[in-house]
């Protein structure tokens, strides 16, 4: 079993660290840890932010641990060169096309979310992104309209098979949940949207037992704020997903404890091959002075075990000391607590 | 003076009737009112959802009060016959670009908002959508690739004009509040956006004043539920507008009071040609019980009277019946009250 550490810029590496820390003391037999450079470090020390090494690593791993990229030097690199180039570049190489975001209040945490707490305290759902297609990666540049205007451009667009490869993700993951699928688009003006949506109708057909609505991306974002509880699974393309499953996680309120698994379509020897992620990003500005919260990324490490190496337990027990730790009123800043990234990473270790 | 009259479907006409009485009773010498038909209505009238009458009446007037489009009858229309393409139609044709949506909580609602009273009460910003480009109205259609598999596409762009054009009235904007300007992009995947903060770093150099931040929209959509009351003027594109000015309305909690201004290039007399709308929408699920708020409506008429037909006193009168009406705790069902559109329509009139 190995796992491919990519710890990456900014607060990435001292996250992934509590994180490897975890894994390590659970002492799995056979289970091998890889570092790889990803990101704005990665461009600084090979000139690229996903070198071939890292992505062979990768994919000759059953999963991934991601901690994070971006980096202000790179903002001026030309676009290919950006450190975010990195995740997207490992998204479609590796054909990871189900990103899985679940978004739920830690019991006694209701109070940190902007919402009020009877709001916040009823969210539970699970956003199911899509990853590989979308205006994300169709064709895009820049082209001088005949008036010499300058104009930027880029394709949207959604394949069937596409659709219906995350249609049939969404639809299992609701079915192990209230079985309810809310399918978020813009088909009142985007043709890519009205192909979604007659795709996600077809597939529905299979999955009788699921309650399906569709709605459009403006309401979902005025539903995620007036009530986030009546959401159970939200399916939905690469860029609204990556809007609503941000709004999402801000509803909850602690961001700093949100993980998220980017499955792909490869299984490994006791699961699904993929890609785990806190949902934050790599904060520069706190970045190297041990005050990020690595819950997120530790609870993105249950996720890996869980779903890419099929230990249920082991990812239960991480999922419990993280729990209790967080009862214990072990907080980070993030949570208005003053407890540091590695003082967060040892209590969580001593209730294993 | 002349304002084109457009009720639309649903609660529209219910709605704007009572903003139409509010105009009469102002009784404003040389203003003519003239309606016309829009949406559903139209299309099940005429054929067409913006029937060519529609749009002379609307090109000859001075402002276009607007109340809503959208019939369930029409869903399984062809695209343009849809009731959604007559106000994507009178953007268009009538170079309606710029979408300003004030979102402020009336004094005393801060109660109604999903967020903590304290965040709702802080919010005190304008949206500034772009309304003729992006997604929108790029080419779009379907297409069979190679492998026989249908797909769905959208071209999104924008040119250095189109960016300008916005982005001068972002900055107008911002110098009449708290010169405080984040314009919202994906810069980070599109290419579009690249475009987009580069016109808008430009345009700044004329309006030192203004502060300029940039902000990707995952992360503009976590901010306004986070801590909306830090933004002053958000300049965003048409579809991350669309988005963010409904999650924003929302987290204001009274969706039934928020009025909007599209306005175009062409000066009138007095002001700015333009259509006003409540920012909800045709509600069909109320439509004809009386039930609808009116007041998103009749600020959208003292809207118009203010920015195109110059009358900012007649303005001032209608919005302080209004916050009158609210203060004197007259509320609709939207915010927990048990007035219908009539009786808070006459209540406002009482208070002119
Ligand atoms: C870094 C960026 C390219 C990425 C995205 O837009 O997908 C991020 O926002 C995310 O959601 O993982
Ligand atoms: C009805 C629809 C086409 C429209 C839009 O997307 O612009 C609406 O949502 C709006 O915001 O005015």
């Amino acid at each position: 079993m190995k796992i491919a550490v990519l710890a990456g810029d900014g607060i990435g590496p001292e996250v992934t660290r509590e994180a490897v820390g975890v894994i390590e003391r659970l002492a799995i037999p056979g289970l091998e840890m890889t570092d790889a450079l990803v990101g704005g470090v990665a461009y600084k020390a090979t000139g690229h932010p996903l070198p071939p090494e890292t992505l062979e690593i990768a994919r000759a791993s059953d999963g991934i641990l991601f901690g994070a990229v971006g980096d202000p030097d790179c903002d001026s690199l030309e676009r290919h060169l950006r450190p975010e180039q990195a995740i997207l570049g490992l998204r479609k190489a590796l054909t990871l096309f189900a990103n899985l975001r679940p978004a739920k209040v830690f019991a006694g945490l209701e109070g940190h979310s902007a919402l009020r707490p009877e709001v916040a305290g009823a969210i539970d759902l699970v956003i199911v992104r899509e990853l590989n297609g979308d205006v994300y990666f169709g064709e895009k540049g820049f082209r001088t309209a005949a008036n010499g205007d300058r104009e930027g451009y880029d394709v949207m667009s959604y394949s069937d098979s596409e659709v219906r490869r995350i249609a049939h993700v969404a639809f299992r993951t609701a079915m192990g949940r209230a079985r309810r699928l809310c399918s978020v688009d813009k088909a009142n003006v985007l043709e890519t949207s009205q192909l979604w949506r007659d795709v996600v109708i077809e597939v529905a057909q299979e999955y009788p037992e699921v309650a399906l609505e569709h709605m459009y991306v403006d309401n979902a974002a005025m539903q995620l704020v007036r009530a986030p509880g009546k959401f159970d699974v939200v399916l939905t393309g690469n860029l609204f997903g990556d809007i609503l499953s941000d709004q999402a996680s801000m509803c909850v309120g602690s961001i700093g404890l949100l993980a998220s698994a980017s499955l792909g379509e490869r299984e490994t020897a006791h699961g699904t091959f993929g890609l785990y992620e806190p949902i934050h990003g790599s904060a520069p500005d706190i970045a190297g002075k041990g005050l990020a919260n690595p819950m997120a990324t530790i609870l993105s490490a249950a996720m890996l075990l869980r779903h890419s190496l099929g230990l249920a337990a082991e990812a239960d027990r991480i999922e419990a000391a993280v729990a209790k730790t967080l009862a214990d009123g072990i907080l980070g800043g993030d949570l208005g607590g003053s407890a540091g990234t590695t003082e967060i990473g040892d209590a969580v270790l001593a209730r294993l």
